[in-house]
């Protein structure tokens, strides 16, 4: 298999970047196509393409945006995966966070090929399964890390990385083409709490080789320096739990930051304190975490949650989820008295392990706010550390691999940007960097990168059980439904005379407080009846007309009196 | 006048606190009412009484939380004050934020008081007064820093402070009680761009002679050190200037924060670069501001935006506003491509000199994106400083002061326990802090400070130009109808025999696409059809049961089928 032999120093023509003419050359030439969106930060999944050979890395879904009104989730439109099925050799995972495997079991069901990972992130994604019915159908494989697997005509080898997550991996996809880094997540943590160190031996042995093209973590590019260890956590958790030997202690983290787990459990064995685990992913996570050997809980320090009574407060501390300020989570429920069995009480400690994901902070706020109505004492400094690289650890991978192609991936725009710069700065020719979008087929070969064509891809919204049945124009009613409210207006007419048989009658939801806003729903009927009475006398028969008329004077009335636009909609019942 | 003597260290027994008995006094005791929710942060209005004397001080309005749908701006509940309207002398200002000034014209129309403010405070309340029509019967007093206005048997004090906005003041309240200092919004500026530091030899002053209680900005108590000085940000604009000399500047930030207006001015004329003013609330403080004196625009700087044509790029600065991203502002607008005279350039430097204000994260993110996209270069970094005081500058407070009672205002709740716990750290006892909830009378004089009362107060709700008219009810029904749509179901029956003669019909709305959806909606229909013919067949003739029944088998029919929850509304219409 011939590795991309690097030849950053003699480049004679800076590659095209964008939808130039394509140059011509002879080389073997890859194909990456990201198929989730980068815009839509969330949905990893992008498909590398050779020959007869796709693989794709990643299959994650998205949280809606605030404008994504009552959808739950959104998946990866696999549409361009689906039509060349026969080619798509399986799922390689770099990590179970679920921007990374929640979409599995929606795209399993269409693209049913085997999914490879290491052994947490295969754990990860069975419980998965298990929910969906899915396991008997899907054929899975355990990665070990320094493991390769044939893929059609790619060698994969998983390369130890560091994350927020535990068995995080990167990928050096070994092509005709060369090799392709993908770093997956990362950070580089020289004293991780669980495993080994980033292999960052192995990343200088590639990139002594050469490497084609990396695709490295952006989410944290606009920050300089470096990322703390995970470990410096576990200090802040023992320097607390030191100085609040008469409280009880409550820890809310991420469910899957296993490593952030075992430091509170740690800590809380060192402090002779019992540990609750509550919530349900956090229930789910720890117990295949501590399954699969990625969790070392000392005998008789974990207890029921139904057993908390039996000890002193000071002598327990619970885990739970909820740090985002979640209002279903354990925490929120806590704070709010809705929790079964657990209410805060003035002399707990609440730590906030972890920081607010963009556009979670008035939600955590409120949780913080609501725990100090409380008298719980809130914790939030140093009590977390991010799981992505920082501005050094970036210039450090470059540095170690010093690919051809410089692909940022997995961050907003600005991150992408910022990343890009990072290679510049290092010594990448900006021609030989690329930002992708969704859909991109991005053509790459040592003669140069480049976009080349653009398939089908973006978000599918997920509601309830549907899949794909919510779309823009179902979205635009719910905004308007929300800002607004509804005003329905019904009538019945004679079908061939057309006389008014009953109505018009006015009915609102979301529009205002009928009871106090009488005189203007009565002048509204007026408005209708003139408007309903002016057609018919006009002998108006098309009935559309009927409904503009109705809903063009209505509009004008509330618009001149109240500066508001309710969606109207007229409906008229026809009787024989 | 008689000032409160401060006894701190001869305490006998702790004051209550909360809802105990109320203490015996013969000593002379003042009223402190927050009106407008310290909940709901925006609405500053507080009551201050004694005897035939209320003052206010502030009126603001607050921007509407998440869950307000359709909701323009939050206005505070009067109620207290319309029932007492003979004995309120006056709305008394501290600055002019719309937080502290925004809801004057919605209450100057109930409560007609004279108003009290510094020059720009009362020019920014004027700009207001006039949209509104409100100059001529509304009186206004323009009053210096260091003057005093009395009022009823009050003596209130205007006191130099510092702020994100020229023109702030403290007040010094002097009541039979005792003096009551409140600070406004403020920060510790040493070295201000206009006019002078804050005036701390007063407060030392007022200190020495005893402070009766002291309500103080909460905003930044969590934070620790000091808020660095509004020049520092005057040298990052000259360093960005100096090294950016090939390129357009636009620089994004709060209307009102004049000073900050002038050192992007300062710096452009440094840099021999003309301004544009944009955006309609910039235009407008910044008109307001020039003409009072509050800004100093050297001759021939300032231009058009339609001269801009006239100037190459890098010879220009915008001043815009949207620096929150806000989707109407003119930024966003030039973001994306909206704008009708400005778009985005590859060579533009944007600076963002603000921070986001909490929930504004990802709106701000949004725009960098689409600035990014465009090839602009924006920068954040070291572009604002905070307008309000961190911990030491609390604690510099509290020192000079050194008051008998602790009140702390301005901030969410884990703020106002941070800055209660800055007050015990100085040497206040916990028992003579208190943290105020809306509508609490709050009772104070030299032996206690206590809760005694509670009076309606809160937020009302303003859309278009409903006020009051949007409450829960309807805020539910917007929710509902957000998440899940609507579905209508409409039939017409004969009057006296029941007689099926139109319908049942169904229309969605907010639902699902209804082209891709017609299968379940011929299902639903078939469930709906079954319903009805089943209660005519029963000879149900109570219209609200026949409603219920089809909201119900409807209901069940698409959570089984769907796990979806849309609003359900049955019409039935009458013929005779």
């Amino acid at each position: 298999m011939k590795t991309g032999k690097q030849k950053n120093q003699t480049i004679e023509k800076p590659a095209a970047r964008t939808e130039e003419k394509i140059p011509q050359s002879n080389l073997p030439k890859v194909r990456i196509i990201p198929l989730g969106g980068l815009e839509q930060i969330g949905m990893n999944i992008t498909a590398f393409e050779y020959d007869d050979t796709i693989v794709v890395v990643d299959c994650g879904l998205a949280f809606p945006t605030d404008d994504m009104l009552g959808i739950d989730l959104v998946i990866p439109d696999v549409t361009y995966l689906e039509k060349n099925i026969d080619r798509v050799k399986g799922f390689v995972i770099t990590h179970g966070h679920e921007d990374h495997i929640g979409a599995l079991p929606y795209i399993l069901q269409k693209i049913n090929v085997p999914v490879y990972g290491t052994k947490l992130t295969i754990g990860l994604i069975e419980n998965k399964l298990k929910e969906h019915n899915l396991m008997k159908n899907t054929k899975r494989k355990v990665i070990k890390h320094g493991q390769s697997i044939n893929l059609g005509c790619f060698r994969i080898e998983f390369i130890k990385t560091n994350h927020s997550i535990a068995d995080s991996a990167a990928l050096a996809i070994f092509t005709p083409a060369g090799v392709i880094v993908h770093t997956g997540d990362f950070k580089v943590d020289y004293t991780p709490v669980f495993g080994d160190s980033f292999d960052l031996q192995r990343f200088a042995e590639l990139g002594k080789k050469g490497v084609l093209a990396l695709l490295s973590d952006s989410t944290n590019a606009i920050r300089p320096g470096f990322t703390a260890s995970e470990r410096t956590v576990g200090k802040t958790f023992d320097a607390i739990f030191a100085e609040h030997k008469t409280n009880r202690i409550i820890v809310a983290t991420f469910a899957s930051n296993v490593d952030r787990v075992q430091q509170i459990i740690s800590s809380a064995y060192k402090y002779g304190r019992k540990v609750v685990v509550e919530g349900r992913s956090m229930v789910n996570v720890i117990g295949t975490a501590s399954e699969l050997g990625y969790i070392n809980i000392p005998d008789g320090t974990l207890i029921d949650i139904d057993q908390l009574k039996n000890y002193p407060d000071e002598q327990t501390v619970l885990i739970t989820t909820g740090s985002q300020g979640e209002s279903m989570a354990a925490l929120s429920r806590m704070a709010s008295n809705l929790h079964r069995k657990v209410s805060i009480k003035p002399n707990d400690v609440v730590i906030l392990s972890s920081t607010p994901i963009p556009g979670n902070e008035k939600a955590v706020s409120k949780v913080i706010n609501e725990l100090s109505m409380k008298g719980a004492e809130v914790i939030t400094q140093d009590t977390h550390v991010s799981g992505h690289a920082c501005q050094e650890e970036l210039k450090l991978i470059y540095s170690l691999l010093h690919p051809r192609y410089a692909i940022p991936v997995h961050g907003e725009y600005r991150h992408l940007v910022a990343n890009r710069a990072i290679a510049e700065s290092i010594g990448i020719p900006k021609e030989n960097t690329l930002i992708m979008s969704s859909g991109d087929v991005i053509e790459v070969c040592e003669d140069y990168c480049m976009k080349v064509d653009h398939v089908q891809a973006g978000g599918i919204l997920v509601d309830g059980l549907g899949v794909g049945d919510v779309g823009n124009i179902v979205l635009r009613d719910r905004q308007n439904l929300a800002q607004n409210g509804i005003i329905i207006v019904v009538l019945t007419l004679e079908k061939y005379s057309n006389q008014l048989l009953a109505g018009p009658d006015i009915v609102t939801r979301g529009f205002v407080y009928v009871r106090e806003s009488e005189d203007l729903l009565d002048e509204a009927k007026c408005v209708v009846d003139d408007a309903v009475n002016d057609c018919l006398e006009r002998r108006v028969n098309d009935w559309s007309k009927i409904k503009n008329v109705i809903r063009d004077s209505l509009s004008d009335f509330l618009w001149k009196r109240m500066k508001r636009n309710p969606m109207i909609l007229p409906i008229i019942m026809e009787v024989e």
